[in-house]
C-alpha cells in the first residue's frame, strides 16, 4: 500500500503483507484491488475495476483482469475485503500491521483469504517469469463483497462478464479449503443452503384455560421435533448426508400466566445433490402441512432469497491439475470434499467448473488469524504447478 | 364519589355505580377505599385503612373493617382496583362513567369486582336494617393491588391481622366465579400455580460444522416435547388434571448460519392437590437432567417467586350456608368448583376457610365490561341469604 513500485511479484510474503495493512473490511475496498491492479498491470494484465450498487446495500469494489486474449482462460476467484476484527483489544498485535513473529504472519485476513490472493499473483508472476505467457489466458476475478451481505460482489461480476463476453474456462478460489496441513483438502463441491422461518399462529389465552386458547408453543415443539428427526438422506461418495438445523425459535411472552398468539422458528438445511431447494421446499411444506392442517393453528413458512444450490465439479482435467499440484508440491494426496460453508463458487459453478483450494482454515474469522510463512511459500509453489500442469493438459 | 353523603348502602347499584366512577386502576386507590370506608362507617363499622409499601413496588392502599367484636366472624375479601381500560376508544361507553343502558351497567369493574363489593355492603346494610348486629361479626378486606403484583395487598393485611389478633373465621372472596348465569359456580378450591424458566446452554457455531458446535435448539425441542407429554395425574373428584403450558420459547438468534449458543423457554403449571410446587420442581428436574445429563448441554431450571399452592375448602357449614344462600334466591344448584386461575384466596387459604362466588364474569377484563342490573340485586339478595344463613348456623 505504501510504496507499490517496490513490491516483488514474486514473493509472496511481500504481497500478502501489503495486502493485510489495506484496511479493507466489508464493504470499504481499503486500497486492496487498487494494489492488485497496479502489480497485475506490471504483468502484463489488463483490468476493469467494477463497482456495484444496490439500493440496499453500499456500494463494492471489485476487480477483474486478464492475461492474454485466447482460451483456456484458468480464472483465480476471491475476496480482498475480510471480516471486522473484532475485540482489537484480545488480538496480541495490530490486525491491520501485517507483524511476522514465529515465523507466521498475523493480521486479519492472513488465511481469509489475502494470503491465497498473494500466493495465486506470486505464482503467476513467477510462471510468466521461467516460461513466458501461457497457452491460453489467466483471469483475476476479486471482490470486495464476500464477508458481507455478497449481493453487489462477484454474481454481478460474473453477469458483467457475461454480458461481455469476457468467458472463463475453469476457476479455482482460493478459499481457506485445508483443515490440519496444507495440502489435505481440495473442495470440488460444496453442499446447498436454504433458511427459512416457520410461523405459527394459535389463539391466546389465559394459561388457567388452555381448552380455551391454541398454544402456538406445543404446536411447535411438535413440528421442530419432527423436522429434527426428518432423515432428509445418507449422503454418498462426495456428500456427507444433509441435514437441517434449526437457528432460533423466537415466541418474546414476558407473562408466565398468558399462553401466546404466535411462535416462530428459523432453520437452516446443508443439503447435497439429492436435494434443490425446491425439493426441500416442498418436503418442509408437506411436514408443515400433516402436522398443522386440520388443527386450531395456521402455519407459514418463509424463505430467505437466493438459496444456495449444491454442486459437484467432475471435470477431469482440472480436478487432476489441481491434486497433481498437491501433490506434487506437498506430497499430501489431498481429500476431495464437499463438507463445509457456502463461498462464491456457489455463483461460479453456473458459469464453468469450479475448485476450491487455499491456506489452512484454522484460524479465519479468528482473534490473531495468522498464516506461517512457510504455508504461502508451499501454496504459491502448488498454485505454480496448478498454473503449469492446466495448461500443458488443457492449453491450446 | 361526589356525594358520598347521599348514598343509599342498600342500594347496590348505587353504590356499584359510585364505585366505578372512582379511577383506581391498580395501584391508584382512585378513591374507592375511601368511599367504602366511609358507607361502612355509617353502618357501624370500625375501618383501619393500610398502607403497605416495598422497595420495588408502587405503595397500595388498603382497608379492613369490622362490625362487632365476638366471633365468629365471616369476612368478605376483594379489591377495589380494576385493569386498566384498554384502548378506550373501542369502548362504546366511557369505562368510568357507569353508565346503565339496556338494563346493563357498564363500566371497568363492573363484574371484577366493584359490582360485587357494593352487593356485599347493600347485602350486610339490609341484614343490620332487618334484624340489628349479627350473631359474631362481618369485616371486609379490600385491597388495592389485587390486579397488579399482589405484593403489597391481601398477603400483608393478613399478616398485620395475625399480628394484631384481628381473627376471622371464614371468608368470602367476591371474584366473579359464574360461567354462563348467576349461580352457577361456587369456587371452593384453586389449583396450585408454579412458574419457570428454563436454559440450555449449548455451544456456539457454524451451521455447516453441527459437529463442532451442541445446537441449544434440538436439545430444548426434545426437553420440552418430554414435559409436554408428561401426564401429571388425572384429576379427581374435585380438581381437573394438573397442566403445564409452554408460555415462552426464546433464542434470538438473528442469523440463519450460526448455531446459537442458549435457547430458554417458560412453562408454568396449574396444578391440584396431588402436588406441590416442592413435588413439582423435584419432577421437573428429573425429567430435565434425564435429558440432559450426560449430553454437551448445560441446564438450569429458576422459578418465579411465591408458587401459589392448590386448596380445597370442605369446612361444611360455611359451604353449605353459601350453597343454600345461592339456591334460596336463584333455584340453581350451584356446581362446586377449582377450576380456573387464582386469586387472592390463594393468601387467605392459610388463615380460614375461603371459598369464592361472585358475578358472572364473561366480560371481566374486556372492552365494555358490564354488569346486568338485575343480577346486582340477586347477587345482593344471595349475600343477604349468606349471611343469614352463616350466623343462623355458626353463631354464637
Amino acid at each position: 500500500m505504501t510504496d507499490i513500485a517496490k513490491l516483488d511479484p514474486t514473493d509472496p510474503l511481500a504481497l500478502a503483507e501489503a495486502l493485510i495493512k489495506c484496511p479493507s473490511v466489508t464493504p470499504q475496498e481499503g486500497g486492496a484491488l487498487a494494489l492488485v491492479a497496479d502489480v497485475l498491470k506490471d504483468l502484463g494484465f489488463v483490468s476493469q475495476r467494477l463497482t456495484f450498487a444496490d439500493e440496499n446495500t453500499p456500494d463494492v469494489e471489485n476487480l477483474f483482469s486478464r492475461l492474454g486474449t485466447r482460451g483456456p482462460t484458468l480464472c483465480f476467484a476471491g475476496h480482498t475485503d475480510v471480516v471486522p476484527p473484532g475485540d482489537t483489544s484480545r488480538w496480541t498485535r495490530d490486525p491491520f500491521a501485517a507483524e511476522v513473529a514465529d515465523g507466521r504472519l498475523y493480521g486479519r485476513g492472513a488465511v481469509d483469504m489475502k494470503g491465497a490472493v498473494a500466493c495465486f499473483i506470486a505464482a503467476t508472476a513467477r510462471t510468466v517469469a521461467a516460461h513466458g505467457a501461457p497457452k491460453g489466458s489467466i483471469a483475476f476475478l476479486l471482490t470486495g463483497d464476500e464477508e458481507g451481505p455478497a449481493i453487489n460482489g462477484t454474481r454481478k461480476v460474473l453477469a458483467w462478464m457475461k454480458e461481455l463476453g469476457e468467458e472463463i474456462d475453469h476457476c479455482l478460489v482460493g478459499e481457506p479449503t485445508n483443515v490440519a496441513a496444507l495440502g489435505d483438502t481440495i473442495k470440488i463441491g460444496r453442499r446447498g443452503s436454504l433458511s427459512g422461518t416457520i410461523e405459527i399462529v394459535g389463539r391466546q389465552g389465559h394459561v388457567a384455560y388452555p381448552e380455551r386458547a391454541a398454544n402456538p408453543c406445543r404446536a411447535m415443539v411438535e413440528l421442530l421435533a419432527r423436522l429434527m428427526h426428518e432423515r432428509l438422506d445418507d449422503g454418498n461418495r462426495h456428500f456427507q448426508p444433509s441435514n437441517l438445523e434449526i437457528t432460533s425459535i423466537d415466541v418474546g411472552n414476558p407473562t408466565h400466566n398468558i399462553i401466546p398468539p404466535r411462535a416462530q422458528a428459523s432453520f437452516n438445511i446443508r443439503f447435497n445433490d439429492r436435494h434443490t431447494p425446491k425439493s426441500l421446499m416442498a418436503l418442509i411444506g408437506r411436514l408443515v402441512d400433516e402436522r398443522v392442517d386440520g388443527t386450531r393453528f395456521r402455519a407459514k413458512v418463509t424463505y430467505e432469497p437466493n438459496p444456495g444450490d449444491s454442486f459437484l465439479t467432475t471435470a477431469g482435467g482440472f480436478v487432476d491439475a489441481m491434486r497433481e499440484a498437491v501433490k506434487g508440491a506437498t506430497g499430501h494426496e489431498p481429500e476431495l470434499t464437499t463438507g463445509g460453508g457456502t463461498s462464491d463458487a456457489r455463483f461460479i459453478k453456473d458459469h464453468c467448473p469450479v475448485l476450491e483450494f487455499g491456506l489452512v482454515g484454522d484460524t479465519m474469522h479468528q482473534i490473531d488469524e495468522n498464516v506461517p510463512v512457510a504455508d504461502l511459500e508451499t501454496l504459491t509453489r502448488i498454485y505454480q504447478r496448478l498454473i503449469q500442469g492446466y495448461f500443458a493438459r488443457l492449453g491450446g
